[in-house]
């Protein structure tokens, strides 16, 4: 069965909604940041990345947001989740997927994880300070250029809708105000309340509590 | 015809090179990052995120290296750049493009290009300083944890090996040793020997030289 390693407030949440969305079976693996699980022998043996998410499956294990999107997507293909036979329509969902794993999460990284680029902690409160500045530049740019409406991609839900809401939820602690956008805004609401994504939310939720 | 955003020294020469490798018929058009040609209104109709690459086709136009070379893959089917149709075994070249764009190139991108993350020159030189090491666990870890062989893949060529060399090209600028990865190295030399290789190489040589 597969199995997501995944840990409360991260990127995870991507792939954990994916298989909701796609009606997969599978289990999930909690990771506890704050007690560094990602750095321990056994999750390491897992992904030697120490990150999040990893999908175990049956011939091996998938890391990476946009692999495993895409590799969900690929295994229920009855879910529709993406144009798989269309090279052009699916080059627009990876694109939108790179933007966001290569540029928008790695701007928001540098408010919680700014020791990975530098040393020095005045450089590390400096990378912080732009934070609100540069997510918020992604946004406006995803809100005008790439955010084709109802969904991303246009009037089919695809893997990227889960993906952006994931971002999107980090908007607030950021610094950035997703007012500011106000078609991913209304669309981080209405992704919110799809059953699959209420479901994957929950659970981690649910399973946070109990830790 | 297919159409080529680049510059050089850029991650684009990946997507040429896999346009290369797969036999297209395509053009390429030079941009001079130093004279920012990349944030000129003409360019910006092309990409708004003022970067390159970017491949016209005559759908529209496809930003960010992963979604150029599954497409470039996707369409040539015949050239085998990466296993389309195996879930799980494109999941593991996308794991790999995914890796290369969103934390090697990303680490890299500190040295020469700080200024996206900080305001303040100390935390930009901050970074700079810490380049050679995180570039190099990167790669280490390439070594280590991804790299098959002889291919990165495995036994067969991939979009992943000129993404790879690509990134390997900026090794001894970031201050990493490149025969500390032994396979990486003789990767680097092998993939540089390959026809399709060559020629996006000199493309952008002899360009660059006539610019």
């Amino acid at each position: 069965m597969l199995k997501l390693y995944y840990a409360p407030g991260t990127c995870a949440l991507a792939s954990h909604i994916a298989l909701e969305e796609a009606g997969a079976t599978y289990e999930t693996v909690r990771l506890n940041f704050k007690a560094e699980d990602q750095k321990k022998p056994d999750y390491l043996k897992i992904n030697p990345k120490a990150r999040v998410p990893a999908l175990v499956t049956d011939r091996g294990i998938i890391t990476e947001t946009p692999a495993i999107l895409i590799y969900v997507a690929q295994s229920f293909p009855a879910a529709k989740l993406a144009p798989l036979d269309d090279p052009y329509a699916l080059a627009k969902v990876q694109a939108f997927n790179s933007y966001l794993c290569s540029t928008v999460h790695v701007a928001h990284a540098h408010r919680p994880r700014g020791y990975r680029w530098a040393d020095d902690p005045a450089a590390i409160e400096a990378m912080k300070k732009k934070v609100p500045q540069t997510v918020g530049e992604c946004f406006a740019l995803i809100e005008r250029e790439m955010f084709a409406g109802p969904w991303v991609m246009g009037k089919d839900y695809t893997v990227c809708d889960g993906y952006l809401y994931t971002l999107s939820q980090w908007l607030a602690a950021d610094g950035v105000d997703i007012d500011r956008t106000p078609k991913i805004a209304e669309h981080f609401r209405r992704v919110g309340e799809r059953a699959a994504v209420r479901k994957a939310v929950a659970d981690e939720a649910q399973l946070q509590s109990a830790a």
